[in-house]
C-alpha cells in the first residue's frame, strides 16, 4: 500500500516506523522553483463552465439576501449526510461540499443553539422542533456551558464592549489540523499512531488525563467517520493518495471534515501549497498529466474553499464587515536550509485569483522574505496589483520563532502545522479600560436601566478627582491598576471559554490531525492601541480637561495644545505605545492559563474596530464617543501626518516578542503613498 | 412565608439569614421518647385499601416475570411527564410516582445506554429510536465516557472480574441528599443559597473551578425542575412546609426527584425519621392530626418507598440476589448532648413492616447504642423477631467519628447529612490477587482465546517457582507487590469512572441538597478477604503444595496438615486479616484520589460474593474454583467452629479507621447459636 503510494519519493524520518513528520517529507521532496510565471496555464473549458455554474449559485445567494439554502433538520458532522453532494459531478476534479447542495448552509449548534437558531430565522428558516429538543433536554453546547460558569463580572464586561468578540456563542476556530496527513498516509495509518498514543498515555488518572484519553478516543472516531464519509464520494481514503489528484481529494476531505463538524471564526487550512507540488511533479513526470490538468485540479480546490460557508447572524457578518470565514492558506517562506519554500504550485495557486477572477477567499497569505526567488516576488507583486487579494506576512520575523512549517490562522496567528494550536481569545479594549481608569470603574456609557446611574463594571478604584488638567502619572498609576483588573478578568474569562469548548464543542477531527501532544498558544488580543497611546500622549504633552455630567462621571475631555501622536515616527508617542504592549503582555501572562498554554497576544483587528468604536466614549485624544478606533496597530484615521515610512516605523517598533500572536497593519499603497509622481 | 411555616419552632442558628442547619432545627425541635409501642395505631382502611392495590400490583409485577411496565420513549428527568403519575389519587395521603403509572419502571439512559436498552429487551419491549439516535448521536452517556478513557489494564481487570461491580454502566449511586431541606425551608431558598454560594465562588479559572461553578448552576436548574414536577401535582414547594403532611410531602418529592434523575445502585433517603416527628408532634399539639393519621402519613410515605424500582438487566439482580435499591433509612441513634434521637416516629416507622407486612425495602436500619432508650430496643427486638427486617449498625463506633446526623447510604457507608457524598467504588478481589500474586499475574481461569493459554492480566512479576511446598515469606512478599499494582489500577480505575460521571451524569439535584463545599470520600471495597487470610494462613502453618497445569500455572492446590482459621478468635489467623486490611488500605491511600476526595475501603459484598467466588479459582484454603467466598468480613462458610461468639470476635478485631466505609458480617441468630436451650 504505501509502496505504490509513496513509489520515487525520497525516503526518510517521514516514512519510519510510527513516524508522522509532513515537513521532513516536503523537505526531502520538494523542488524549489526560480522561475518566472510564464509557464502556467489559463482554465480549461471544465474550470470556465464548472466556474459559471458556482457564479451563477453565488449571485442567486445574493439575490436571495446572502443565504441560498440552509439545512434546518440535519446537524452537520463529518459524516451527517446519508448521500454525497455536488456542484456537477461530472465538471468536478475535487469533489465534496459541506452539506448536500452547494451553498446550502449546514445547521452547527455545538457550539450555540441560539446562533444556529437565529441565524436560520433571520434568513426566513425555521429550526427543525426534533434539533432544537435534543439541544436543549439533552445535549448541552458550548454556549450553555459557558454561561452556566459565568461570573456576574464576565458578563458585565461581555455587555460593556470592554471584552468583545469572545467566542462563546459559536466555535472558536482557529485551530488548523495538518490535511496533508491524510493525503501522505492515509486515515488507517493515522488511526494506528492514535491507538498508540492512547496506549502509551500514562500517569496519575487525573481529570486531565482522562480528558487527554478521552480527546484522543474522540479523534480515532473522527477519523473513522472521515473515512466514511470519503467513501460516500467514493474513495477509499484509508489508504494513502496515490496520485496528485487523490493527494488533493484527501487533503479537501480532511479539511472538508473540519468544516462540517466546526464552525469556527476561522477556519484556515494551512501551508500545503509546496507538500502538493510534489505530487503534481510526480504526476507531471510520470506523463500522466499535464501542466493543464495540474491547473484545473488547483483551480478546483481553490474553488471549493471559495465555497465555505457558514450560517451566521447578521451582527457577526457586521462585526466582521463581510462573512469571512478565513480560508487561509500560507504560500511560500523560506526553509531552514536557506532554499525557499516556492515551487510552482505556489504561483498555480495565485493564479486561481487569474483563472477565476479575484476573491478575499481563500486568503491567500505569503510568507514573505527577502530572499525569496525574484520571479515570484515580481508575480506576486502583478497579482496584487491586478487583484488586491494576497496578504502578506513576514517569514523573516516568524521564521527564527516557529521554524519553516507553521501556517497562518486567521490573518496572522502563527502555528507549526499539526503541532501547535490556539485558545483563540478576541480582545480587550484598551482604549476604553483608559476611560474605566479614569472614571474608577464606571462606563461611560451604559446605564443601570432602573437607577439611570452609569453602571460599576471593573472594581471601584478611586476614579480621578477634580476638574483640573490631567496629570500624567495620576493616570497612569490608575491605568496600571485597571489593566491589572482587565487582563485578570479577560485571562480567566477565556480559560472558561476554552474549558467549556474542549467540553461541549472539541475539535476532535482537527486535534486527530496534529500530534496528540501538542503546544498550545494561550491568545489574547489589543483593541484600541493606537486611541489609548493618543490619550495618553494627550494627557501627558498637551493639556486635557475632564469634562464631568451630572453624575460627575467623566464623559469627555477638553484638550488645550496639541500632541505627538503615534504614527509619526515619534518616539514621545510610540514610547508609549512600545510601553503599553509590554505591560498588557505582562499583566496577561502573570496569569494562570489553560493546559499550559503559552500567552501571546496580538493587535490585529482588522474590520470590527468599527463595532469596538461604537461601544467606546469620547476619549482624551479627542476622538468623539461612537467613532471608529483604528485597526490593528494602525495609527488612528489621519493622524500619521509625516508619510508612509513613518507610519510604518512607528508600526514597526512594536515589539513582536510581547505581541507573538501577530501585529496588523492595513495599509494601501497608491503611488502617492510613495512620494511624488513624475508627471 | 417562614413565620408561618415555623411557627411554634425552636429559633436558633438553622433559621439565621443565608443559613442551612437541618440537624441544628432536630436539636432544637425534636422529643425525644422513652416509652413503648402502646401508643402506635394500626393500619385506616385507606391504608388498608391502598396497599392492597398496591399488592395487586406486585403480584401482577411478579407473574409478569418480574417488570409490569416499562417506559421505552420518555426519557426519565426530575420533570419529564408531562402530568402527574398516582396509585390511588383519592386514597394516597402522600403522591408522586417515578413515572406515569405505578411500578412502571422509569428510561434511565444517562449512566449508559446499552444497559437500558438491554433491560427492556430482557422484559419484551423495545427502546424508541428516538432515544437511541439521541443517545448515540448528540449525547454520550457515563458508560461511553468511562469506555473511551479506559486503559487496556483496565479492561483486562474488569473482564477477569478482579475488580467487579464498578459503577461504569449506569448510576454509582450511594449519594444521599438532605430531602429534609426541601420541606424545611422550600426550594426558593434553597435555590438563593446555591446563588450566592455560586456568586462567592473565586480564585483563578481552572478547569476544577470551571466546573465547581457549572455544576452549581445544573443544581439550581434541578432545584427549579424540581418545584415544577411538584406543581404538577398541585404543590407549591417553593414555599417551606407548614404541615407534617406537607412535610412528608415535600421530603419525598425531593427524594422522588433524585429517583427520577439517576438509577444509582443505592439510592438511600437520609435520616429523616427523627425530623419528620417534630411536624407531626406539632400537628399533634395543634390538635388537627391524630396519631392514626400520623400513622396513616407514615404508612403511605413507606409504601412509595417500596414501590421505587429501577429497570436493571438479570444479571444484575443475579448479582445482587435481587432488585435493591438500598432505600436506607436510618433510625435511632444518639445524639452529641447524650439524648437519643429516638422519637415516636421511630416507632411508625418500624410500625410499618407491621401495618405493610415484613418487606427488605426501605432497608430500615437502627443506629444502635447501649444508650438507645429501653422502650425503643424491645420494640426493635420484637420486630426484628416477627420481620427479620431490620438492619443494624453500631452508632457507638460510629458516632464519634461522623456526629449525631449521619445516615447509612446502601448498607454500611455512613455519611453526614448533606455534608458528605461519597464516590461509590465496587470491589477488589484480594483472593483473586493471592492467586495472580502466585502465578506471576497470569490469571487461573480466564484463557486467551486465540492462543488457549492463561491471560497475562497483572504485570508479568516473578511467580512462584517450583513444586516445594508454598513458602509463606516468599508468598507474602510477592502478594504485596500485586496488591500494590492491584490498588494503583483499582484508584485509577475509579478516579476515572467518576470524573466521568461528573461529566455526563452529574448528580445535580442529590447535590444541591447538599452543602456546596461538600466533604468526599473515595470509597474502595474489599472482597474475599476471609479466603484470602485462610489461604495465607494455610501456607503459613500447614505445608501447601501447588499443582501445576501443563502451561505450568497453579490452578490447584495441594494442603497437608491443618492451620487456624479466620472467624475463630485464633490471634494466629486474626492477625492476617488484620495486617491485610491495614496493607490494602495503605496502598489505596497512597494513590491520587479525584476531587481531594478520603480514601476509604469496606468489607461489605452481602451477596455478590457469589458472583466473585464463581470467577476465582482454587485457593490455597482448599476452597474450590467457582464456590462463593464468604460474604463481607464474615469467616468462610462453615470454618467458624468455635461458637457465635468467637466468630463474632474475630470480625471485631477487625480496624474500623482502616475501613471506614463499613465492615458488614451477615449473622442469623437462632437460639441456638446463642447457647444451649434449657429444655
Amino acid at each position: 500500500m504505501f509502496s505504490k503510494a509513496w513509489e520515487g519519493f525520497v525516503p526518510g524520518k517521514w516514512c519510519e516506523e510510527n513516524e508522522i513528520d509532513t515537513r521532513d517529507f516536503i523537505q526531502r521532496n520538494y523542488k524549489e522553483y526560480e522561475g518566472d510565471a510564464s509557464f502556467l496555464a489559463g482554465p480549461t473549458e471544465a474550470t470556465k463552465a464548472l466556474w459559471a455554474e458556482v457564479l451563477d449559485l453565488m449571485a442567486q445567494e445574493r439575490a436571495k439576501g446572502g443565504v441560498l439554502d440552509a439545512e434546518t433538520e440535519i446537524v452537520s458532522k463529518i459524516d451527517a449526510y446519508p448521500t454525497p453532494g455536488y456542484i456537477d459531478k461530472e465538471l468536478e476534479k475535487i469533489v465534496g461540499l459541506q452539506t448536500d447542495k452547494p451553498l446550502k448552509r449546514g445547521l452547527m449548534p455545538f457550539g450555540g443553539l441560539r446562533m444556529a437558531e437565529q441565524s436560520l430565522q433571520m434568513y426566513g428558516y425555521e429550526l427543525s422542533p426534533k434539533v432544537k429538543e435534543i439541544f436543549t433536554q439533552y445535549r448541552k453546547t458550548h454556549n450553555d456551558g459557558v454561561f452556566d460558569a459565568y461570573t456576574p463580572e464576565m458578563r458585565a464586561c461581555r455587555t460593556s464592549h470592554i471584552l468583545t468578540g469572545l467566542p462563546d456563542t459559536y466555535g472558536r476556530g482557529r485551530i488548523v489540523g495538518d490535511y496533508r496527513r491524510v493525503a501522505l498516509y492515509g486515515v488507517d495509518y493515522l488511526i494506528k499512531q492514535k491507538e498508540l498514543d492512547k496506549l502509551h498515555m500514562g500517569g496519575r488518572m487525573t481529570p486531565e488525563l482522562v480528558r487527554d484519553r478521552e480527546e484522543v478516543a474522540e479523534q480515532i472516531k473522527a477519523l473513522k467517520a472521515l473515512k466514511s464519509m470519503a467513501a460516500k464520494y467514493g474513495f477509499d481514503i484509508s489508504r494513502p493518495a496515490e496520485t496528485a489528484q487523490e493527494a488533493i481529494q484527501w487533503l479537501y476531505f480532511g479539511y472538508l471534515g473540519a468544516i462540517k463538524d466546526q464552525n469556527g471564526a476561522a477556519m484556515s487550512i494551512g501551508r500545503n501549497t509546496t507538500f502538493l507540488d510534489i505530487y503534481i511533479e510526480r504526476d507531471l513526470a510520470r506523463g500522466i498529466i499535464t501542466e493543464e490538468e495540474a491547473q484545473e485540479m488547483i483551480d478546483h480546490f481553490i474553488m471549493k474553499l471559495r465555497m465555505v460557508k457558514f450560517m451566521r447572524i447578521k451582527e457577526y457578518n457586521e462585526l466582521f464587515s463581510g462573512d469571512p470565514t478565513w480560508v487561509t492558506e500560507s504560500i511560500g517562506g523560506v526553509g531552514m536550509d536557506g532554499r525557499s519554500l516556492v515551487t510552482k504550485n505556489a504561483f498555480r495557486v495565485l493564479h486561481t485569483l487569474e483563472n477565476l477572477g479575484p476573491a478575499p477567499e481563500p486568503n491567500l497569505t505569503v510568507l514573505w522574505s527577502k530572499r525569496l526567488p525574484l520571479g515570484f516576488k515580481r508575480y506576486c507583486a502583478k497579482v496584487s496589483i491586478d487583484t488586491s487579494a494576497i496578504q502578506y506576512e513576514s517569514d523573516d520575523l516568524m521564521r527564527p520563532l516557529m521554524g519553516d512549517d507553521y501556517c497562518i490562522a486567521c490573518c496572522v496567528s502563527c502555528m507549526r502545522v499539526g503541532k501547535d494550536m490556539q485558545f483563540f481569545g478576541a480582545r480587550a479594549n484598551l482604549a476604553k479600560c483608559l476611560l474605566y481608569a479614569i472614571n474608577g470603574g464606571k462606563d461611560e456609557l451604559m446605564k443601570d436601566k432602573v437607577t439611570g446611574k452609569h453602571m460599576q463594571v471593573a472594581p471601584k478604584y478611586e476614579a480621578v478627582h477634580g476638574d483640573g488638567a490631567l496629570d500624567y502619572d495620576d493616570v497612569i498609576e490608575k491605568y496600571k491598576q485597571m489593566v491589572k483588573w482587565l487582563a485578570k478578568v479577560y485571562v480567566d474569562t477565556l480559560n472558561l471559554i476554552h474549558i467549556m469548548h474542549d467540553k461541549y464543542s472539541y475539535e476532535a477531527l482537527e486535534m486527530a490531525l496534529h500530534d496528540t501532544k501538542v503546544r498550545r498558544f494561550f491568545a489574547t488580543g489589543i483593541a484600541g492601541l493606537s486611541c489609548a497611546v493618543d490619550s495618553l500622549s494627550a494627557i501627558k504633552y498637551a493639556k486635557v480637561y475632564p469634562v464631568r455630567d451630572e453624575e460627575g462621571v467623566v464623559v469627555d475631555y477638553r484638550i488645550e495644545g496639541d500632541y505627538p501622536k503615534y504614527g509619526n515616527n515619534d518616539d514621545r508617542a510610540d514610547e508609549i505605545a512600545v510601553w503599553l504592549v509590554k505591560h498588557f503582555m505582562r499583566q496577561v501572562a502573570s496569569h494562570y492559563t489553560y493546559r499550559d498554554s503559552i500567552p501571546t497576544t496580538s493587535i490585529l483587528t482588522i474590520t470590527s474596530n468599527v463595532v469596538y468604536g461604537k461601544k467606546t466614549g469620547n476619549t482624551p485624544d479627542g476622538r468623539r464617543a461612537g467613532t471608529p478606533l483604528a485597526p490593528g496597530a494602525n495609527p488612528m484615521h489621519g493622524r500619521d501626518t509625516n508619510g508612509a515610512l513613518a507610519s510604518l516605523e512607528s508600526v514597526a517598533k512594536l515589539p513582536y516578542d510581547f505581541a507573538r500572536d501577530g501585529i496588523s497593519n492595513t495599509f494601501s499603497i497608491t503611488p502617492d503613498s510613495l512620494g511624488k509622481l513624475d508627471d
